[in-house]
C-alpha cells in the first residue's frame, strides 16, 4: 500500500543503512563504549526534580500550556549568557530554542537545502546530521579531517577547482570544529580563521555544530561564530551534553532572516514544559562550577581510556588524543570494525563502527568510535581490556 | 544575505500571512476566547509534579538520557489502551509517539507530499495543518463543511469530475471528523462510512486528526480509523487537550510501512523526559474518571457560551452547536471579523478571525472562532457581552 503513496525522494532516503537496533538494545551487563550519553552520576536528576517542584508550585498550569510560562521565556536569556561566555553575542531575535541540536540541524536542512543544493561536510562526521542532510540532497562535498580537524587547505583546493570548472559551490559547510563527533579532534585557530575567510571568498554559509564546545579539558576554543563578521555562521548548540539529553534543549543562532525562516518551519514544536524546567534548573545552578566538575570528570575518564588503549591494544592500533568532548577515534588497520562488533558485543563491550560516520561507508571500515562519557572508570578499563582481547584474537586468526 | 541561500520553495512559504503576534501577546486582563488551551483548573499541574517526583526518585537519570527509561517505554501501551477505548486496535509497530499532533502532521506531510501532490482538505480547517501542508505543496482540493462536517457528497462529485477529466486524485484527505477545529462540527456516521468508501473507490489515504475526539458531551463518535479495513487511515491523536499541551505528547497510528517512514524522519526528536512524565502520570490516573470531569466541565462552559451568544449577539449572527471539543464557529454576516478584532481587543475580548482557517482567506471574512475551553464561565459571559457590544456598535455604524 505504502509504495504508491510515499514520495519518491523519501523512498530513496529509506534505503539508507542505519546502525540498526543493536545500539538501543544492548544487554544491561554490556559495557557501553558506544553511548554518547553523559555520565549518569552527573545527570542532575535530583536538581531537576527540585526544579520541577519549584516551577509547578510557582507557575501552576502555566508551563503546561503552549505558551505563557514566565520561566520558559527566561531560557533564551540564559542561553544568551552561555553564548556570551564563548564570545558570541546575539540578540533575542537571532536565537531560536530547538528540541536539541538535532531539530536545529533538521530545520537548517529544511530552509537551506533543495534537491540541487551542494553541502560540504567533514569526513567522518556526526551520523545523525549526515542522515538528515541525505534526506534532502544527494550532492555532497566530503573533506577529510586530520588530528587538527577539518583540512581547510584541501577544502580550499576543492573550492578553487569547482570555481574554475564552473561547478556549484556548496551552500553551506557543516562542521563540528570543537571536540568533533566522532573523531574528538579540534580545529586549530589558524584553520578556524581560514575556513571563515573561505566562506567569504567563495560565498557560502557555515553551520557550526558546537554541542561539545563547553566540555574542554583545558582552554575552550573560540567558536567560528565568534569570528563571524558577516552573519555567515549558523551556530548550533545544546544542553544535552552538559545537563541532560532527555530534556531536548538545543538552539541555533544566526542572522535574523534565517532565524525567522527556521521558526516558521518549527511551527508548534516548542517544548514549554521542558524549556521551563531547564530554565528553572539553570536559575539555581552555578553553571561554571558545574562545567568545571564535568570537565574534570571527563578529562579523568578520557585519560583512563587512553592509558587502557596503550596497555591493552596491539601496537598497530592508533587514535587521536582529544582535548575535550566525549569521544576517542580509533583506527585498527586491516580490521573491519563492523564484523569485529559481533565479537565485541559477545565479549560484553560496545562501540560504534566507524562506517556510520562516512558518506561512503567503505572509507570507514577500519575505524571505530569509543565514548568515555557514559561508562565509569572501572568499566572503561574493563571494556578496553575486552576490546583488546577481541582485537588481538581477530588479528591472530586473520593475520 | 539570506535571499541567495534560502531555498526557493521556502521563500514562497514565508510569504504566508499568519495570525501574527497579537495572539501570543494578549494583555492579562483580556478575556481569551481565542485560546484553544485547556481550562487551567483541569491542567493537572500538581499530579504531574507528583509524577515527576515519583519518576525521578525511581528511575534517577534514566528518563534524562536519549533512551532507557522503562516508564517512557510504557507510554505506547497506555496510548494503545486509549485507542482501544475508541475501537482502534493497533500493534506497537503501527504506533509512533510524536511531539504533539503537530509533529505527526508535519512528518506525514514530509513522507506523503512532494511538489506535485494534491491534498484534499476540509474548509475551513485547522490553520497550523494548513500552514504545514502549504510548506510542501500548493495543490489543494478544498471541500466545504456544514453542520454535519465534511460534505462527502460534494467531495465525491469533485473526485468523479477529476477522474473523468484525468486530473490527479488527492494523495490524502486531511480531516478532523470529530469536534472539528475550527467549526466544532462532527461528521455523521453516514458521512464517515461514505468517506472511507470514497478512499477505497478513488484510491487515496485519509489523515484523521482526532485531537478532540475524547471530549464528547454525549457519545464518543466512532473514529474513521476504527472503520478502516485497508490501512488507508493515518490516525493522529494527542494528549494536549485532555492532559496538558505543554508536555507535547501526540501520536500517529497507521500501517507499519508508513510508521517506519515517519520514524525515519522523526530522527532524534523524541522527548524521553516528557514521555516518561506522561507515562508516569497516566499510570496513576483514572483516565475515564478524568475524562468525565473534563467532558462535564466543557459541556457546562459550552452551554454558558451558547446562552450568552443567544442573549448578547444580534439576531443575524449564527453559529453551529458543537457536541464536544473546544470551539464554537460563528458567522456575522456582512462584518469583516479581522477588522472587528481591533475593537474587540480594545474592549477586552479576543477571538480568532475566521480567515486564518481558509486556504483562500477571503472566504473566511465573516466568520470567527470562539473557544470555551480556557476562560471560566463568568469570563465567558463577560467576553460574549463585550463581543455583543462591539458587534452591535459595528452594525449600527455600518448598516
Amino acid at each position: 500500500m505504502s509504495d504508491e503513496f510515499i514520495s519518491e525522494n523519501i523512498k530513496a532516503a529509506l534505503k539508507n543503512d542505519p546502525p540498526g537496533e543493536w545500539m538501543t538494545e544492548l544487554p544491561g551487563e554490556c559495557i557501553r563504549l558506544s553511548s554518547g550519553y553523559p555520565t549518569p552520576a552527573l545527570v542532575p536528576a535530583m536538581q531537576l526534580k527540585e526544579a520541577v517542584i519549584g516551577l509547578l508550585e510557582e507557575e501552576q498550569d502555566l508551563p503546561l500550556h503552549y505558551l505563557g510560562s514566565p520561566r520558559a521565556l527566561k531560557l533564551k536569556e540564559q542561553i544568551q549568557k552561555r553564548l556570551g561566555e564563548r564570545g558570541i553575542r546575539v540578540l533575542e531575535e537571532e536565537l531560536l530554542v530547538t528540541s536539541g541540536a538535532c531539530q536545529a540541524i533538521d530545520l537548517i536542512a529544511r530552509i537551506l537545502i533543495d534537491e540541487e543544493t551542494v553541502v560540504a561536510i567533514e569526513t567522518p562526521t556526526y551520523m545523525e546530521a549526515l542522515e538528515i542532510f541525505q534526506n534532502y540532497t544527494e550532492r555532497f562535498i566530503s573533506i577529510p579531517i586530520d588530528e587538527h580537524g577539518l583540512q581547510t587547505n584541501l577544502f580550499e583546493e576543492v573550492l578553487a577547482e569547482r570555481k574554475r570548472k564552473g561547478l556549484a559551490i556548496p551552500r553551506f559547510l557543516y562542521t563540528i570544529p570543537t571536540f568533533q563527533n566522532p573523531t574528538g579532534t579540534t580545529m586549530t585557530e589558524e584553520r578556524r580563521q581560514h575556513v571563515v575567510e573561505l566562506a567569504t571568498k567563495y560565498n557560502f554559509l557555515i553551520v557550526e555544530d558546537d554541542a561539545y564546545g563547553e566540555l574542554s579539558f583545558n582552554k575552550r576554543p573560540i567558536p567560528l561564530k565568534a569570528m563571524d563578521k558577516e552573519g555567515r555562521v549558523l551556530h548550533v548548540g545544546s544542553l544535552s551534553k552538559v545537563v541532560a539529553p532527555g530534556l531536548r534543549i538545543g538552539w541555533v543562532t544566526g542572522a535574523t532572516e534565517f532565524i525567522h525562516a527556521l521558526d516558521w518551519f518549527k511551527k508548534d514544536l516548542g517544548h514549554p514544559f521542558a524549556e521551563a524546567t531547564m530554565a528553572s534548573f539553570l536559575e539555581y545552578t552555578d553553571f561554571e562550577k558545574r562545567l568545571k566538575i564535568l570537565q574534570d570528570t571527563y578529562q579523568g575518564k578520557c585519560s583512563v581510556l587512553l592509558s587502557a588503549l596503550e596497555q591493552y591494544l596491539p601496537e598497530s592500533v592508533s587514535w587521536y588524543v582529544p582535548e575535550g568532548g566525549y569521544f576517542v577515534w580509533v583506527r585498527i588497520k586491516g580490521v573491519d570494525t563492523s564484523q569485529l562488533l559481533t565479537q565485541a558485543l559477545s565479549e560484553g563491550v560496545s562501540y560504534v563502527p566507524g562506517k556510520y560516520f562516512f558518506l561512503d561507508q567503505k572509507e570507514g571500515t577500519e575505524f571505530l568510535r569509543l565514548s568515555f562519557s557514559y561508562a565509569d572508570e572501572k568499566e572503561i578499563v574493563e571494556g578496553i581490556q575486552k576490546l583488546g582481547k577481541v582485537v588481538t584474537k581477530w588479528m591472530e586468526l586473520r593475520p
